[in-house]
């Protein structure tokens, strides 16, 4: 094997595959990306068992071939290169040592062979669409701050993608939760997704999925099946084993009935809640929310290190209310707000709390409340 | 007491009290800054018992008195501020809490008793000068890299600041050293240092040392005793107790003999050590350093994982050297090079080489090698 590549473009192409490498594993080829050089492209693929990206670049193939190396590594010898560098990558022989070669640097790097590198079998997928780029990132962006790192609970360990009867039809959806905070994301259906299967996408795979989304105009091509998920652009694809669990019926959680309704500017909300909760101990971070006819007080109370307090101008006209949540939790939920005004849906002060943008019903938020 | 600052000015006042401020400590008291408001100034105060900060800030005091609170839990408040704030601070007689006030929010703070707060005892110094702040960053700067980390060697856990005679009369010198390797930097003698006794400044507070050297046109008056050490600019007091220890007489490790000189650009230098580093394994960074006619050879060879080579255009003409060094210290002192070339003097591959900047001699530095 022999194929030279710009810098920017192998490092591009490394950058990924060697971010889905577990740093520590007990298996030596899966500290290592395989290479496979043939026509006038390259591939370079890596996995960790449960996810694989594979990448593809063009490079000026002299000899085709493939082997593996440390894919950390080699990232840090091509980051370390000059920008703009033509890079030579050889697989010697004689020695089974892969060179990499540029200007006056010489690297020679140990191998494993091809052959014990374990390519993730290739599946039937039940359903076949495309996303765009911005929408599959808003799904994922707004709901993944809930995922659950329990580990007994396995199955909270992702974001639940799946069909669903929303606000003016039938919608892709993406639910997060760990038991103290839920969010709901819709998107309109894509034509192809009606029959996909409900799978939940774990954690790791939603972190590099993200690095797919940046560009707005892509469109991104999504398989599913009953354990499998697949989302490749022309360059890159990411598969990823589903999590083997049943997602809990969410719909119970997301309260119907609530009638006390606050208008806040969040970007507010969130600044007041963060400076009242800076009195608080680590442990228990409960802010108290206390409404009353247009105005709501922010307040803490902590024993130990003092006290604070804070209002705000707001939209409420129900009757007087106290509830108290978990600061983090609030200010999580207040930041997915990127439009309009958060709009709060209260019951009681023991009931779940519901926050969404405005009227938008696309994105929602389930907030459990805590004892002040 | 009771007095009200602006935010921006409050910020920065209790910014480098909380900073001296160990997270950790079973004293409570040593958690607070001393806050002291009299006349149309505020004081801010903070120790570890080694370090003493106080900073001086102009206020509207309306009522003279005293307290202590916590510095982070302050510090964050005053943080997340909104920019531009009036922020009133009130001792309440009754409950003996802190108030902290600005806009709608309220802050209410436990406090503890400011007769409780150790403030360190003042000295007599031996010796008084000015220096500028540009002057003294680069003592420290050049130097604290150096500066080791092992406990049992407490003597050389700081920079050894005293006087000596350097290139073209008496300097002020700062040294640091772990043993592998050393910074030896001069400046001209200020008038007022001649008598000052050698000490040593802890790590700890050339890094607190290093936030009043910001500003290039700043004078900073130093006073120096046996046991102590005061750097002041108008607004911030820094005290600090030195070292109880002897520092080894550095001079012996300095090489005078060494005659064969290598030239080289101090960038293209450290990138290519750092690119040859790569292939090597965490614990021992040795690279290799192969010296022929304007020629420099770059290697590592690291039997498990690979190995790399680089090539540079110097200016060498001694006789053929191979020499080992760490290459985590090589790139130290390498980037500690700002203006023209580095120049490395070398005697044989088994004694200490020296490194300055062309042939400056107010900064030389000394670095151990390693067997290859």
């Amino acid at each position: 094997m022999k194929f030279s590549m710009e810098r920017g473009t192998l490092l591009k192409a490394v950058s990924q595959a060697q971010s889905v490498v577990e740093r520590r594993n007990t298996i030596p080829i899966l500290a290592n990306v395989l290479i496979e050089a043939d026509g006038a492209s390259v591939q370079f693929r890596a996995t960790d068992l449960d996810i694989e990206v594979l990448d593809k670049a063009t490079a000026m193939v002299e000899r085709p071939g493939a082997t593996t190396v440390s894919a950390v590594t080699l990232h840090e010898i091509v980051r370390k290169l000059p920008d703009g560098a033509l890079v030579t990558l050889t697989e010697e022989a004689a020695t089974g040592r892969l060179t990499v070669e540029a200007g006056r640097s010489n690297f020679s790097l140990a191998t494993l062979p091809k052959e014990d590198f374990p390519v993730m079998a290739s599946s039937e997928y039940s359903a076949n669409f495309t996303a765009p780029a911005k929408v599959l990132r808003r799904l994922f962006d707004k709901s993944k701050f809930a995922i659950s790192t329990e580990e007994t609970r396995y199955y909270l360990n992702g974001v639940y993608m799946h069909t669903a009867d929303g606000d003016g039809g039938r919608k892709l959806r993406c639910v997060a939760t760990d038991g103290h905070r839920l969010a709901r994301i819709d998107a309109d259906l894509p034509a192809g997704a009606e029959d996909m299967p409900g799978v939940i996408v774990p954690r790791k795979t939603v972190g590099e999925l993200r690095k797919l989304l940046e560009d707005d105009d892509m469109d991104i091509a999504v398989s599913v099946s009953e354990t499998k998920i697949r989302f490749a652009t022309p360059d890159i694809t990411l598969t990823s084993k589903v999590i083997d669990g049943t997602f809990p019926d969410y719909t119970r959680v997301i309260p119907q009935g609530n009638t006390r309704r606050l208008e806040v500017d969040a970007a507010e909300f969130a600044k007041a809640v963060d400076r009242v909760a800076t009195v608080s101990s680590e442990r228990s971070r409960a802010v108290k929310l206390s409404l009353d006819e247009d105005r709501l007080i922010l307040s803490v109370n902590a024993p130990d290190s003092g006290a604070a307090e804070e209002e705000l101008a707001v939209a409420y006209s129900d009757e007087r209310l106290e509830i108290g949540f978990n600061a983090k939790y609030l200010l999580e939920i207040a930041s997915q707000v990127d439009r309009e005004n958060a709009v709060f849906m209260f019951n009681s002060s023991g009931d779940p709390t519901l926050m969404r943008e405005g009227n938008d019903m696309s994105a929602v938020y389930v907030v459990m409340p805590m004892r002040v």
